[in-house]
């Protein structure tokens, strides 16, 4: 695996991969989520970039930017292990040579959930992914559906702007608790890790409670579900029509929902989501 | 010369052209200023690609987009003889299958000149021109000086969003009279048309004057040339400084200046700019 830190480099040395190129965006301090996102590239694509960036401009709090895990080294051998052919590490000033001014407004999505919670963070996630876009220039895109709304955010984008890239998304791993891996569960207090489950758990009681359509009913038993937990302070829990990308007060049959929740636990914000085919 | 008109279509065909790629994109209605960018990427490219698109997001003014002149027939003919490629000529269907809800902000310049007297106009050249570079992907691509502020923000766009793209200024045309070239002068009446060229000599003039750096008043005398002419309606006259792109009320010797100004004669909007070094 070539590690190559600037644009310029990455740009001559790409000349020499064959196509299909598949890129899997991360924020490094690798799980096994990013490991499948990885795998899934490698099936699909005769070449595989990974990046690590660890985006300031996405990070609406200091704090989170700074306690960002940062874990080069064990990322390169597992991404060394994986197959993967390039990884793409650049700095911050390689990124942004001078402050950003441009911004990018994804609309309705900068109203809602993460967009409403996390002011400037679509701005960030779209920047820096069109960066990555025009530097890779990749066939393919590896996103994780842990994130939904950023898989929203990005076909956006792709849609949006014309980009000629098939975008992947690829479904959510868990612990055996049933909590979603996550960068950010490495700063989890103990106990405040025996208690995260209950955020999926609370996902999975609503899709349980939605199939009868009592919206209202059933999104208040699972915010009294959470709250019934010291350590957890919910900031959402909101439905998404999987099509439109909008967010909605009703089931209805034959479409496919995504149930999204946002809370922190403890110190830690994190946030977690499952699909549903309301069949 | 191919005319191509969808998306799909141009992404096959363009894997049988060889690089460097050059992309002229234009509204259409091609004069002389038009052709000298084509001339230009002709010397410059193994292939030449022109679009011809009548944007209209980028139009904050119903009736200038109603009455933008179309004649196809002519700049098809026009191009052929300047030995273009592909004409990539795509309905507003085929660019905005949906509406358009993704907004770019170039902060600085959508509050200055064009970006403050034509609301929304930035983010509509922005996104278009960031769709023809994903669609056509061109090594490099060309505009004309007379829309300074333009080529300003998509230098700015190619730098903040790392499109891999070398951004061409080609000098303004004008006619004998000094009146810039523009597809808009077409809509011209006669008394407008004899009274338009003092918008350049109001330019000259502001040059000359400012070389002996009396800001305020050698604008004030600019202002007054154009306002002897009651068909012309000044909306602004503005000096910016070339490197940061920012509007400037004073001039310092080893710098470029851009003098940019915009009126509406008669009924119609004219903008022009002319550089000057201040050696």
């Amino acid at each position: 695996m070539k590690v190559i830190d600037t644009i310029s480099q990455f740009r001559k040395e790409i000349k020499n991969y064959e196509h299909p190129i598949a890129l899997v965006p991360t924020m490094g301090a690798l799980h096994e989520g990013h490991l499948a996102l990885v795998k899934e590239a490698r099936k699909t694509a005769k070449t595989v970039i990974v990046s690590i960036f660890v985006n300031p401009i996405q990070f609406n709090n200091a704090v989170d930017l700074e306690k960002y895990p940062r874990t080069f080294h064990a990322d390169s051998k597992l991404l060394t292990k994986e197959h993967c052919d390039i990884l793409f590490y650049p700095s911050v000033d390689e990124m942004y040579p001078s402050k950003s001014e441009l911004k990018i407004d994804f609309g309705y999505q900068n109203k809602h959930m993460e967009g409403k919670f996390r002011p400037g963070h679509f701005n960030g996630v779209g920047i820096v992914v069109a960066k990555l876009f025009n530097i890779i220039q990749p066939d393919l895109a590896f996103f994780g559906q842990k994130d939904l709304q950023q898989c929203i955010v990005i076909q956006q984008l792709v849609k949006e702007l014309s980009f000629p890239i098939d975008i992947k998304i690829i479904e959510t791993k868990r612990e055996q608790s049933g909590l979603a891996m996550s960068s950010r569960n490495a700063r989890l207090s103990e106990d405040a890790r025996a208690v995260a489950p209950v955020l999926y758990m609370s996902l999975l009681s609503m899709a349980e409670g939605l199939k009868n359509n009592n919206f209202e009913e059933t999104k208040a038993k699972s915010q009294e579900l959470l709250s019934l937990t010291k350590q957890i302070k919910e900031e959402y829990i909101e439905v998404v029509e999987m099509e439109s990308g909008k967010v909605v007060s009703k089931f209805e049959k034959g479409k496919k929902y995504g149930i999204c929740i946002a809370a922190f636990v403890g110190n830690v914000r994190l946030i977690d989501n499952i699909i549903v085919d309301n069949e």
